[in-house]
């Protein structure tokens, strides 16, 4: 195959110092020489041996000391996840041998990889689409088995195929429109508008339910936000940490978008819930303080689970007060919403269902439903009650329609950008606009599609014109 | 070859999450039929493939949905690191798909690895001997050139040639005991008590030349110890921060052995300095701060460097006090010496000179041997040059006599214990002390030098007799 890179790129596949084994990657047409000038085989050269083989042989420093002995697994051009020539270097996980080799190899003319590069030259030589390739890091980054399953169906080319599908339809689409303007001096009209109107219309429901699974997907990819409030010290923070637990050492930190908010990602049963704690609510007069409250508000509306908590250890007014601030502010919201009873280790079974009941009658007054619980974050009461809760509302998700789902944001907005051409291009065609102005917006939906697909970048008429001859056979 | 094991290990050999592959190794009689139950090739199934060679796989769910595609590399025993069947099987860095895959792994009858014990397979497979499977860390955990080359040559057997070497000479001496032992009855004496003493000196002579190497040894892999004393607000934490810094991306924290002191390394041209910090010295009555400051003591006996911080924005008579309490505590130690004059920004180059002269006159005072240097934590200033000061000052250690290095604490104390077995070996053949208790003393050297090597870990005289027949072909 033709080398769509004349440079080879080298970088390490592993983090050195971690494991037991790192592995040098190397891409490019002079892979075999390079790792020939670096690497010494016990008998003969890398250039010579056959793809998928694996060969022992040594590294020496520039002074002549042995830096390591290696094994060099060999990939030849197609076969190789770039579709280069390409090698793997497996050495010890020392940082020190792994970043001499890389500088050996420079030396031996690669040059350091771009973050992504290698996948971006699997893109490039053909060995997957734009989607796939994005969804390599989507598959790394999976830690749920929901997560990983659609990262998976997209790396193994399953949205890509259904992306496929519909670009073809709108392709013919185009043709047929294309094909009426190339005749337009005839005043020809092969294309039955209303027909078309219906391929348009039916194409941008599918673009509509493809756009509108980034929801779910971005839940699973992401994690369900779930939004902590309640009355400041009503114990939002030392909920999340007895929710968190023991299991903080397998939890991620993220970065919260504000300073005034922490979230953190905790996986129950293969969904991962990403938990905002949020700054208290309450009236304030102070500007920053409103800021922070203000932020806990736009939380709350994003959110798809609210859990509000609140102290039961205080006097009932004071609890009732708080409880009425919280439904103030989360009426309207479509979010599923669990109602903590903290603080209930201080409580007896009775007091505990009177808080219960008192509770119940101040939800039903606001017409909102919510599920009561009541728990201890000191002491860990009612907390696996609450988790397995946070399950049963949410499981939908993983039982859903398993249609392709969308994760990645730049497929939404590619799509939503689509579905609206679609919508101009209905809109046109009923309205009889001319036929090149109508023309010009499924094109526009076209180029969404490619937009995703990483296709015909630069798409132009003569491509669609193209597509005209290649299927209609019109010069017959 | 003989299986030692009848069970199957696995293990990541890699940490996911933090690249682009993660692999997972196999080991065991059952390697080959373990990955086959999990891995369907596109042809064929792994137990059948030659070694060194890589096949394309998909990997399975429980529930049949594709969890990765994979590449699995095939050795087959005993041309493995284990020396038993193994199977390398490469995959997406993703923390999910690697449990999942360990788990089916399990499921197919193979056990988590305990830590190393891919390595122990290793030695108990006779693949190498313990000092170079203990020097498989060292060399992963080598961050310098000199650290690694010391490491490097004991993984290649460097260290493990010489320590045959004695073994075979104290063996040689056992047997001839030995023999004399054997023939008690005849009163024979074999070994000419002369030529035997010479012969164990020469050793001990060697034995302890390698056990003094240990200094040198560990101050390559472990860093050289620089003890950083000064008055309280001299400015040492500000110095040792802005030694460090840009650098302390790169620099590693290593865990204070007590909570008053912090431990830094620093990397200078391939030497790692290990900068400790210690408590501020001054006279206390202060029970718990006295503690503190017995410790600053303790750490400057064992530094082979001392950083004096003296503050030269202070009057005269302080710095010289500030100055004497260092120099009084000092005093005795061999470790090179620098005075730094701190905050020197703050001074014109004439006063720099007079504090210059002032130090150098206490200094001489004392009879101690010191570079002084004016400098600023602060803006940096004489920074470099104190660097460039300490490397030259420590440079000797990457040019010494290339000979073996111990670097390992097992390895110095089985080292020392095996002179002083030595020592009493000849102080027993001088003193003309019954031949079985000179033959125990020298069997106990032998024992020290084979817990090196893990060799005949069990030895007894029979062993020691074997040899003799071997070598000495007595009934010839």
């Amino acid at each position: 195959m033709k080398n769509l890179y004349s440079d080879t790129i080298v970088a390490p596949a592993t983090i050195p110092g971690t494991g037991a084994i790192s592995i040098i990657r190397v891409s490019g047409p002079e892979a075999f020489r390079a790792a020939d000038a670096v690497v010494s085989l016990k008998s003969g050269s890398i250039s010579k041996k056959d793809g998928y083989t694996i060969h022992y042989g040594s590294v020496y420093a520039s002074d002549k000391t042995l830096l390591d002995t290696v094994l060099v697994s060999v990939f030849r051009a197609p076969h190789s996840y770039t579709g280069e020539d390409s090698v793997e270097i497996s050495t010890h996980a020392s940082a020190y041998i792994v970043s001499e080799l890389i500088r050996l190899l420079t030396e031996a003319g690669c040059r350091m990889a771009e973050p992504g590069e290698f996948t971006k030259r699997a893109f490039l030589n053909g060995k997957m689409d734009l989607a796939q390739a994005e969804a390599v890091a989507d598959v790394i980054s999976s830690t749920t088995q929901a997560s990983h399953r659609v990262a998976m169906n997209q790396l193994r080319g399953g949205f890509s195929k259904e992306l496929e599908g519909l670009r073809t339809q709108l392709l013919e689409m185009a043709s047929l429109l294309e094909l009426e303007l190339d005749f337009s001096e005839e005043d020809v009209e092969f294309a039955d508008r209303k027909k078309l109107i219906c391929l348009v219309e039916g194409t941008l429901s599918h673009v509509e339910k493809l756009a509108a699974s980034f929801h779910q997907g971005n839940m699973l990819k992401s994690g369900i936000p779930v939004a902590i409030v309640g009355a400041v010290n009503a114990g939002k923070s030392s909920l999340l940490n007895a929710l968190l637990g023991d299991e903080r050492a397998i939890v991620s930190s993220v970065e919260g978008t504000t300073r005034d908010t922490i979230e953190e990602i905790l996986q129950i049963e293969g969904l991962s819930f990403r938990f905002i704690d949020t700054a208290g609510i309450r009236e304030s007069e102070d500007t920053v303080e409103k800021i922070g409250i203000e932020r806990t508000y736009s939380k709350i509306s994003a959110a798809e689970v609210i859990l509000g908590v609140l102290d039961s250890s205080k006097k009932s007014a004071d609890f009732q007060a708080d409880l009425r601030l919280i439904m103030d502010k989360i009426s309207g919201s479509s979010a599923s919403v669990f109602l903590l009873l903290n603080k209930a280790d201080k409580l007896s079974n009775c007091d505990i269902n009177n808080f219960v009941t008192m509770t119940n009658n101040i939800v039903t007054s606001f017409d909102i439903k919510a599920n009561i619980l009541a728990l201890s974050a000191k002491t860990g009461l009612g907390l696996e009650k609450l988790k397995s809760a946070l399950f049963a509302s949410e499981k939908a998700l993983l039982t859903a329609e398993s249609g392709t789902l969308v994760t990645n944001l730049r497929h939404y907005e590619a799509l939503t950008s689509s579905a609206s051409s679609l919508r101009r291009t209905a809109e046109a065609l009923r309205t009889g606009i001319p036929t090149d102005l109508v023309a010009e917006d499924l094109r526009a939906a076209i180029a969404s599609v490619n937009l995703i697909l990483g296709k015909d970048l630069g798409l132009s008429p003569e491509q669609v014109l193209h597509n005209i001859f290649a299927h209609h056979c019109i010069g017959k």
